[in-house]
């Protein structure tokens, strides 16, 4: 396993937009992922930057949406040892021996026992929000697109929409 | 107290958009909503979506925000048992036995003694952006628009905005 | 140290938009911030409002997006004593005790041992969406602002821009 982090490059640099005007245009794509684990934080940087240069809006923002409500996306820096710590402390904040109403029967019809899941999503978000400029995600060195599922193994949908002018 | 989730249901599924192209419009309507506990959280899915929806924009996203510091937005199930987990959790994340310096008169001229609430607020958020998608939310089936009051009961505002191509 | 929180004063009251339409217009500038601590909370209100405000779009969505994965953004109420607060909670919110996986040289290249620095930002955000009317920021009478410095001292770059009808 890799001890270094994954970085994102972008082929020109991040510059200042003095003012950009047009039509807007707005395109939008469905992703499928697969997890194989109950907590698991996935890298979708390089799938979701390939996207949003093929959709071809010069100057705008990105949206990525989780369509379910244990399955968060955020930005992170993303290294095979600090993805581990990250699920460790998404574990972790959700006390296990708390007798949780969404987890009992008497007070609640879902099966999936999975209150600590939707309590974790609490702490995240359902959508990530990035600029877009030249083409590409404004993105720094060290910036990577994550996915954390909370409660898998399961496949998931996740939606992008770019807006912006072209 | 019903023991099921409240399902979130779109009259049209989800669908890419290869390129919707046009002037931007942008739209805006001020919520107002009542709270009557001091943590408590409202789902306010019904109303936005019938809002968004008759706010005409077809391609684009809408973003919901609190006016307030210690009102905060966000995704998640809704279920009176996870509500009341979610606000148990809320409660526990901030230590009531920490001497918190905007609760002390000689440091804090607020006398709401609400620290536990803006420390809350830091773990949300007061936003939430949502695409839209042939006139609709883009939310799947278990995704509701939730508000955390977390200094009530008060009277809060919130701002609806939804801005795209017609 | 002042006990007082700092105000947010817009020139108008934040109204209704029934409909504004046009060509989308796209700003961006580029901040940059020095810290001063490892862990510190900087209150850029100020600056941003006066950029968005000379940017001249007057409808529409501002973002703020820290280009770190160490630095993050938000809004809160703004008071010395409460900063103090939320870096506090920030402080005691990742157990010093665990042997993070990141700050471990057999596992990570990265030699700043700053595993709790990317666990707080997981629980915050790199990106800050906020709401533009009648030329200004969309923000409450005690909202604010906030940039989390979270392994600094450090020079910072963030990227405001604004999209929206003039």
């Amino acid at each position: 396993m890799s001890r270094s982090s994954h970085a994102t490059l972008r082929s020109e640099p991040v510059a200042p937009v003095t003012l950009v005007s047009g039509p807007l245009q707005v395109r939008a794509e469905t992703l499928s992922i697969t997890t194989n684990k109950t907590l698991q934080l996935l890298d979708l940087t390089d799938e979701v930057m390939a996207r949003v240069l093929a959709m071809g809006v010069r100057e705008g923002t990105a949206t990525l949406v989780s369509q379910h409500t244990t399955c968060s996306v955020f930005i992170n820096e993303s290294q095979a040892a600090l993805r581990e710590d990250m699920e460790q402390f998404l574990q972790h904040i959700v006390d296990p021996a708390t007798p949780w109403l969404h987890n009992n029967p008497e007070h609640s019809d879902c099966d999936r026992m999975n209150a600590g899941a939707h309590l974790r999503a609490l702490m995240l978000s359902h959508c990530l929000t990035m600029q877009v400029s030249g083409g590409e995600l404004v993105l720094g060195q060290w910036q990577r697109v994550l996915v954390a599922e909370l409660d898998g193994p399961r496949t998931r949908t996740l939606r992008l929409q770019v807006m912006g002018v072209e």
